[in-house]
């Protein structure tokens, strides 16, 4: 308990760490983060990106939150599908069971997703925008006090410790703009459509920072920004590393006082320690 | 610097605060959360929960997550409207920008959102599944403890700090079942569907834990698989609270060691001190 899983939910990757103006290479584990599609009767309803483990379950527990299914009789078969390129579950609901394709595939859930259909669509996805320009290079010791100028700017944090945030910064550590929002994708949102409405699009001269976790779909949403630096309080998922990798973009992860880790393109962080030496 | 929001980002709640075998009820701040209807050229494309304020930035920001829009030059027009019962941005692009409406209402985000259009529909989600069923009734020494289980079962969590947990627990404290997701509802999911395959649904005995945020979408899971009570490690949202408060769900937040806030129906959580006084 919990039951194991036959799958790896979470995977290596060579990762730079910074902490006191010293920086060294290693490896860290990240959480796996894949696209799964849900089909009802073999028909596809939506896509959710999710660790690997109980995909059964998940689409099952979903179907459950839509009202489709409440007990084990409502289910006739649920199968898991290697398809060439991505997984699938397909749930086959029970004779007496009425489905509304149209209601059930505007409600899928997206919680962590793109709604893409199948993985053909992440790789199309993937390469949707043009990949990030070259700058700029912030130096380390910029980055260090970024995480904490963003929490000052947070006064509903403060108050409900519920809010996420999302800041832009240029490479001197300038905040630009900083928002605020339940959902973090959402706080992202804010900060690209304050730049976008003042002509500022794309970002190539800043970098943004999150209050959580960079997902894929965060990743993918400043890429379309034209950002080409991203910084995490918290964990980065394989998703969003890979994405950054193929898209020239730094992706930093636990960016706390003091110390962080770059996941990708370690290019654009200038270590304070060489540069003075 | 974030520019004021003109809405208010948090709400009071009253609160019953469990601190030490003690309670005392009292007042807490909560984040707002609210669904907002996204429409482009007056049609709505989908429906996001969102904390009020900057509405047309978000609006904007997202489009541009769809690759629809990159410049000033493709908006004419972004207006917020107040509909009867519910927000809206309405963006008319400009002549140039191509508007495929199927694909972008599929693509819709339902970030923290539950992909519905328009509060009418909001409300009647409210009320698709029966209030939760009274039982059962849990001492608060045991809600003490089972964030800390939730946690000794995280395997996943302890090497990469990027997974959301969820447990299912019964009023004694044993744990039924935990799962771990990179998306918070998927981890919820993952449990509900492992308890139908079962044959255990209504869940009206048990109570589910969570590792963060209590949002609308997972408090709206739980009530479709029968579950009363619903504790998170972090902060609830506003409409979480008021979703448990008219569905008969008791809701507890900021669930650590020795400390927990009720915000909804604490007739559920057994006061150990009175009852042994």
């Amino acid at each position: 308990m919990p039951e194991p899983s036959d799958q790896r939910m979470s995977a290596r990757f060579p990762v730079v760490r910074f902490s006191q103006g010293r920086s060294q290479a290693g490896e860290d584990e990240a959480v796996v983060e894949e696209p799964l599609e849900i089909r009802v009767a073999g028909r596809g309803v939506g896509v959710t990106m999710r660790t690997p483990g109980h995909d059964e379950e998940l689409v099952i527990g979903f179907l459950v939150g839509e009202g489709l299914i409440s007990g084990p009789g409502d289910v006739e078969r649920v199968r898991a599908c290697d398809r060439a390129g991505g997984d699938a579950v397909d749930v086959i609901v029970s004779a007496g069971v009425a489905v509304d394709f149209a209601r059930l595939t505007r409600h899928v859930f997206a919680s962590s997703s793109c709604g893409v259909c199948g993985t053909a669509s992440i790789e199309a996805l993937r390469h949707r925008f043009p990949r990030a320009a070259d700058g700029p290079r912030v130096p380390s010791r910029v980055l260090h006090g970024v995480a904490s100028k963003l929490r000052a700017v947070q006064p509903t944090f403060d108050q409900t410790g519920g809010l996420h945030a999302a800041g832009l910064f240029d490479a001197s550590g300038e905040l630009a703009v900083a928002r605020e929002d339940v959902g973090r994708h959402n706080a992202v949102d804010k900060v690209v459509g304050w730049a976008l409405l003042r002509g500022m699009l794309p970002l190539s001269a800043y970098f943004l920072v999150v209050s959580g976790r960079v997902s894929f779909e965060i990743v993918q949403k400043a890429l379309a920004a034209g950002i080409p630096l991203i910084a995490g309080v918290s964990a980065p998922s394989s998703l969003a590393i890979d994405l950054c990798l193929e898209s020239n973009m730094t992706l930093i992860g636990f960016l706390r006082e003091g110390r962080f880790n770059v996941y990708a393109h370690p290019i654009r962080v200038r270590d304070d320690e060489r540069q003075t030496a």
